[in-house]
C-alpha cells in the first residue's frame, strides 16, 4: 500500500493526460476547468487504494478512477446549476463563468466521457464496471431529486432522509471502491463487502457533516458553522430532534425553520438548544458510530492481510477524524 | 421484412413496458411524459428494420431500439432548455411543464437509462453497443455545441456546416441502424456499410430540410416556410449562396441576415431571390442527390437479398419523398 499522497499525486498526473485541448473549445474548456479546480480527489483515490488492496498492480485502475472523478464532477456542474451556486472550491462555477447552457452541455459530455473511460477494459470487466456505474449514477440522480423534493415537504422521515443521503453521496463512495475491486479481479463477495464498507463509511461521513455543521469547531470545519440551520436544511439532526420533541416544542422548532432572519445568531442558538435538549445530538453521534462500526465490520470479513485491513481502518478513522 | 407501421406499433408496445411508475415521481414523470409525446419513432424503427435485414428475429433488437429512442428524447429535453423552446410536438416542453432543474435532472437520468438498456445483451455485444453509443452521444454533444457556436460566427464554412449537421443529426441515424446490425450478428464490414447508409441518408435528409424550409410546399412541409430565414439560420442554402455571390450582393445578403423585421415577408422574398439567382438552390439539390446516391451506393455493396436492398431503397426514397 502507498501513502495517500502518492495515490493523489499519481491520479492527478493521469488526469492531466486526459485533460488535453479538444474541439469544440466551448464544450471541452469547461470540462478541463472543473477537472482542474482541485479538491481532495477522495473517490478516485479510493478506487486506486482498493485495487491496491486486491492486486499487485493498481495502475490498471487509473481509467476507472478517472471515470469516477469525471462523473463526480459532472454531478457537481449540474447540481451547481440547480442550486444556483456561484462558487465551487472558491472559484466560479461553470455556469457562472460561462452560462447555463454551457453547464448543461459540458456536463452531459462528461457523463458520456466517464462511460468511455471504461472502454479500456475487456468486455466482461467493461460490462461489470458500466453496470455498476449506471446503477450508481441513476441512484445519484434519484438522491438529488429526493433532496429537491424534501425542501418543500414537511413530513420527511428519518428513513427517507437516510435513503436520500445514501443515494446522493454514499453509493458513489461504495462504487468507487467496488470498481477498484472489479479491476483487481476480486471475487463478487469481496467486491460487495468493500462496497458495503464504502457505503456505510459514506453514510457515517454525511451524518458527521450534518453534526459538525451545528457543533463543529469553526476553526477546522471549513464551512460556516450553522449554515444548514440558516438554510432551514432538514438534516438528520433536525429530523431526529423533531422526532424526540413534544408537540409544543416541535411547533416551535418548525416555526424557527420557517423564518430567515437577517441576523441568524439567535435562531442558530435556539435551534442548537433544541438539538441538545431533545437528545438528538447524542442520537446523531450514536448513528455515526453505528455506521462507522458497520463499515469496519465488513472489513473483518474480508480475506485480506491484516496490514491491509489496518490500512483501510486507519483511512476510515482519518476520514471520520476519529482519534482511536 | 415488415410494413413500417408494424415496427412502429411493436416498438410503441415495447416502450409502454418501459414507461412504468417509479419513485421519485418528479424524476420519472417527466421521462414518461416526453417518451409518450409520440413522434415518428424513426430511429428505433431503423434499428428494428436493420436487425430484420440481418437476422430472422428482430425481437432481440427492442432494447437497443429503446436505448436509441430514450437517448434521442434526452437530447430533445436538454436542447429545448438550451433553445428556450416552449413547445415540442405541439405540447409543452418538459422545462415549461415542470421547470429547468427538472429538465436537467430528468434528461441526465434518461442518458443513464439508455446505457442500462444495453445490459440485456451479453458482454461482447454490450461493449460494442455501448462503445458505438458513447461515440455517437459525444458527437451529438459536439454537434450541438458547433450549432450554438455558429450562431455568433460570421465565417462558417460549408465543410464546418456539414460536420455540424453530421454530428448533430446524421450520426444517430447511422448508429441506430448499426446497432440493429450488431444485435443481429452482422459482420463488422456490413455493420459499417449500413452505418454509412444511415449517415449519408441522414445528411441528405437534413439538407433537404434546409431546402424545403425555403422552397417547400406550405401545405405539406409541416413547419413555417421561411422559418430559417426569419431566424437568420446559417443553413446550407445560405452558406452556399454566400459562396456564390459577388462581394456586393454578399454584403447585401449579410445585411438581410442581421435584421429581424416585424413583417418578414419582404425579407423572405429577397433572401429566396438570392438563393435562386446565385444558383445555391440547384447546388443544394445536387448535394441532396449526391448524399442520397452515396447512401444507396453502400446498399449495393451489401451481401443481402435483393428484396431487402429494395426494401431499404424504398424506405430511403419514402424518407426523401422521392418519387423514383
Amino acid at each position: 500500500m502507498q501513502e495517500l499522497s502518492i495515490y493523489h499525486q499519481e491520479f492527478v498526473a493521469h488526469l492531466q493526460g486526459f485533460v488535453t485541448a479538444k474541439q469544440p473549445e466551448n464544450l471541452y474548456n469547461p470540462i478541463h476547468y472543473i477537472l482542474n479546480l482541485g479538491g481532495k480527489r477522495l473517490r478516485p483515490i479510493l478506487t486506486l487504494m482498493t485495487a491496491d488492496v486486491f492486486s499487485d498492480d493498481y495502475s490498471e485502475a487509473f481509467q476507472a478512477a478517472l471515470a469516477v472523478e469525471v462523473f463526480h464532477n459532472f454531478s457537481l456542474v449540474h447540481d451547481d446549476i440547480m442550486d444556483d451556486a456561484p462558487l465551487r472550491r472558491g472559484k466560479q462555477t461553470v455556469h457562472e463563468k460561462w452560462d447555463i447552457n454551457t453547464g448543461i452541455l459540458s456536463g452531459d459530455a462528461m457523463l458520456i466521457l466517464a462511460y468511455q473511460l471504461f472502454e479500456y477494459y475487456e468486455p466482461s470487466k467493461f460490462q461489470q464496471l458500466a453496470k455498476l456505474f449506471s446503477k450508481t449514477a441513476i441512484e445519484v440522480c434519484e438522491g438529488q431529486q429526493y433532496d429537491i423534493d424534501f425542501e418543500t415537504r414537511d413530513n420527511v422521515s428519518i428513513d427517507e432522509y437516510l435513503k436520500m443521503i445514501t443515494y446522493k453521496t454514499a453509493v458513489l463512495v461504495g462504487a468507487a471502491m467496488k470498481m477498484g475491486a472489479i479491476v483487481a479481479n476480486a471475487n463478487c463477495e469481496d467486491a460487495q463487502r468493500i462496497y458495503d464498507f464504502g457505503l456505510n463509511l459514506g453514510i457515517a461521513f454525511q451524518l458527521q457533516d450534518d453534526y459538525l455543521d451545528a457543533f463543529g469547531d469553526p476553526e477546522t470545519f471549513g464551512k460556516q458553522v450553522g449554515g444548514d440551520i440558516i438554510e432551514n436544511k432538514k438534516t438528520y439532526l433536525y429530523l431526529k430532534t423533531l422526532e424526540f420533541l413534544d408537540e409544543k416544542d416541535r411547533v416551535q422548532l418548525r416555526h424557527l425553520f420557517a423564518i430567515q432572519p437577517n441576523d441568524p445568531t439567535d435562531k442558530i442558538e435556539q435551534v442548537k438548544a433544541y438539538f441538545i435538549s431533545s437528545g438528538a445530538d447524542t442520537a446523531t453521534q450514536e448513528a455515526i458510530e453505528m455506521y462507522t462500526e458497520k463499515a469496519f465490520g465488513e472489513l473483518e470479513k474480508l480475506p485480506i492481510e491484516e496490514s491491509k485491513k489496518e490500512f483501510l481502518r486507519s483511512f476510515g478513522n482519518t476520514l471520520m477524524k476519529r482519534t482511536v
